[in-house]
């Protein structure tokens, strides 16, 4: 394969995509989810060998999951689409203007981004929500899915070469390594020739990768290492409740609650209800030397030294009692990923404080690390939660697809 | 040196930094201008001592120009810094603020970017430039400046260190590496652990060598490929006047001009004009075989394969003819490095079709390319101008160099 062609040809789609109609992309959006219905049983038939093969290789039960593609998982993809075709249009809208002393008339004015390179494990839906994405906001994509769904994937990117074909746009904006090399990945990342920004989509090996071997700009993210800081002032019951909704309500996910920091002086009423709550649900526990002093039985074991630098992804919670909020925020900035943190607290003046002092892409008060997440938070579409810092913070949504340019006016105007 | 403790340092300083009050980051920059005065006979013996080593390695006289501290210099860094101390504080600014059905109250609200990572050539007014804007934006900043200016910049930074010390804010928020070693670079560049962003200030290698280099996101720029195109329906004699600006005001330079487009129905009479007039200051121009079908003599060369993708630097102008505004769009979108490129026109609508059509991080209507500098745009201070398309395109002012936390309040929320 020829990533250098394939990057020429991104760029040259980009350039006629990103200045299209509103209208186009709108109608482009809606043709693939009418094409997802019209060739359900070819995109079925394709999925089912991917499925097949990876039963055959002894894949785990949860990653083919994954890669199935149900009826009922494709009306979703289908209705997403609608959705996000109806989505506000933002490109060309001019985001600041002024003119000058000299008479010179500036505006930034909001553009696509540009090309995506878009490396993701085995989810054929990201294929789809990808190409949508980058044709809804006018951008152009280079896909790079897992291997393991390779043949869906070729039958989903013909859905939306078709769409894109049959309605007028580049059929390069959208396009898709078919091929498994591995080395082909490591050629995308330094592309930086064409491609503009690359977005990893999956787990945090995939994120370093990612960041480790390319020349263009990553947007990280995926690694939540969660805190909950319980204050003294808490009402007890109700953040019982939150933190069991934390820890439990999808344990495997970048969001779900790590680690709870209680403040010693409740510890000794608060920790053991916790135990007992939480336990109920299957949790187990990794309990620092006090908060091990507090609560014991089966569901508790004391920490190891990674334990409070592990994002659990599974029902493990770790346990900690801090003298208070100062050390409950160093305690976060000492071992938070950034991703999520926050405070149950009953007194404003702490919520203040803890909101000022920790630095993570969302800050809690009195809400669930669970709702980090682009829906959760009414972006209506999420690209990526990135926990770097340039661009974008957190949840993703279409605008952050987006950048601007200077716009500059003048009388044949020069300079002094 | 121990590369990871010095990053380690600096994110310690970035968190205090980070929340310090406004007045705290005007007294400690004034303090530093302050400092320039008080210190300016230490300052300019640490910089003679720099100045005569470069003279005996046989430096050229610009870099040697470059890299001197004269009493007008030092006098003009003191005044920026009380300038930039006087400029307006965004951090702690809401951004955006919304309710959701669930009761979820939610902002973003606009923080520092984080450590950053600058490196740059010989010039140690950088080295006050960057301590300063790091410290107005709450931001940290490890320096690493050219070999040739360690003396100076080791003195510069005495003077940073004292005003962080007498103010009261971390004396890590600015540090330097004052080892010529080269491998610190690129350890630096790989210290994603701890460093946010690279920013490079300098040629167009350096940036290359940033990018090729990084496991951080890098700001690249400082190369421009520049375009104006003329075109039919132009004011020729005010054409004329901002062309001979645009490529003579200042050649070493990357918003000045590069390559020139004419309009074929104007070329006849327009082209020669050009380079009667810009002659007269010394430029030779590189003719493609349709200009040079057109104007010929002493100052006039045939075109190279590669001149129109030179960055010339210098008073060299490049010249080609084109049927229209379509085919001035596609030679820019094949030649430029989309810094600055421009128009001259006399129809609205032909300047609307370049606007939109050309994706460059400053698109200039009847104004030179020389205008694309953030003093120039009225930003106040310019960081860098970057050509990348992440986080800020064009000149950079102060702020970004922040970005935003989300903060979520809720009454002991939960996802359903």
């Amino acid at each position: 394969m020829d990533l250098n062609h394939i990057g020429e040809q991104a760029r040259e789609a980009f350039l006629a995509s990103a200045t299209a109609d509103s209208a186009v992309r709108v109608k482009t959006i809606n043709k693939i989810a009418a094409g997802l219905e019209v060739q359900r049983a070819a995109i079925k038939a394709a999925n089912e060998r991917d499925v097949s093969a990876a039963m055959k290789a002894g894949l785990a039960p949860a990653l083919i999951d994954r890669l199935t593609l149900t009826d009922a998982r494709l009306d979703g993809l289908a209705a997403d689409l609608r959705a996000l075709a109806e989505m506000p249009d933002l490109l060309g809208e001019t985001i600041e203007r002024r003119t000058l002393a000299n008479g010179l008339r500036i505006r930034r004015v909001r553009v696509p981004l540009g090309v995506m390179g878009v490396i993701y494990e085995s989810r054929p839906n990201v294929t789809i929500d990808i190409a949508a994405l980058s044709i809804k906001t006018g951008n152009a994509a280079i896909l790079r899915g897992g291997k393991e769904t390779i043949r869906s994937n070729k039958a989903l990117v013909e859905i939306v070469h078709d769409a894109l074909a049959a309605i007028g746009l580049p059929v390069n904006t959208v396009q898709f390594i078919p091929d498994p090399d591995r080395a082909l990945v490591e050629g995308l990342l330094r592309l930086n020739r064409w491609v503009d920004v690359i977005i990893p989509r999956g787990g945090s090996a995939l994120h370093e990768f990612c960041r480790d071997h390319a020349t263009i700009p990553v947007i990280t993210g995926g690694i939540g290492i969660c805190h909950l800081f319980v204050d003294e002032s808490a009402d007890q019951d109700a953040s019982l409740k939150l933190i069991f909704n934390a820890k439990t309500q999808r344990p495997s996910v970048c969001n779900s609650l790590d680690t709870l920091l209680v403040h010693e002086k409740i510890a000794g009423e608060f920790l053991p209800q916790v135990v007992a709550a939480l336990a109920t649900a299957g949790v187990s526990f990794r309990a620092s030397p006090r908060a091990a002093a507090i609560v014991g039985g089966d569901a508790v074991q004391p920490a190891g030294p990674e334990d409070f630098d592990t994002e659990w992804l599974s029902l493990v919670l770790g346990l900690e009692v801090v003298p208070g909020l100062p050390e409950a925020v160093d305690h976060i900035a000492r071992h938070s990923t950034h991703h999520s943190d926050g405070i149950l607290t009953g007194e404003p003046e702490n919520a203040d404080r803890f909101v000022r002092s920790v630095d993570s892409s969302a800050v809690f008060v009195n809400a669930s690390t669970r709702f980090n997440d682009g829906a959760q938070l009414g972006l209506g579409a999420e690209v990526a939660v990135s926990t770097q810092r340039l661009h974008a913070r957190g949840p993703m949504g279409l605008p952050e697809l987006s950048t601007y340019k200077w716009v500059v006016e003048g009388d044949y105007t020069v300079r002094e």
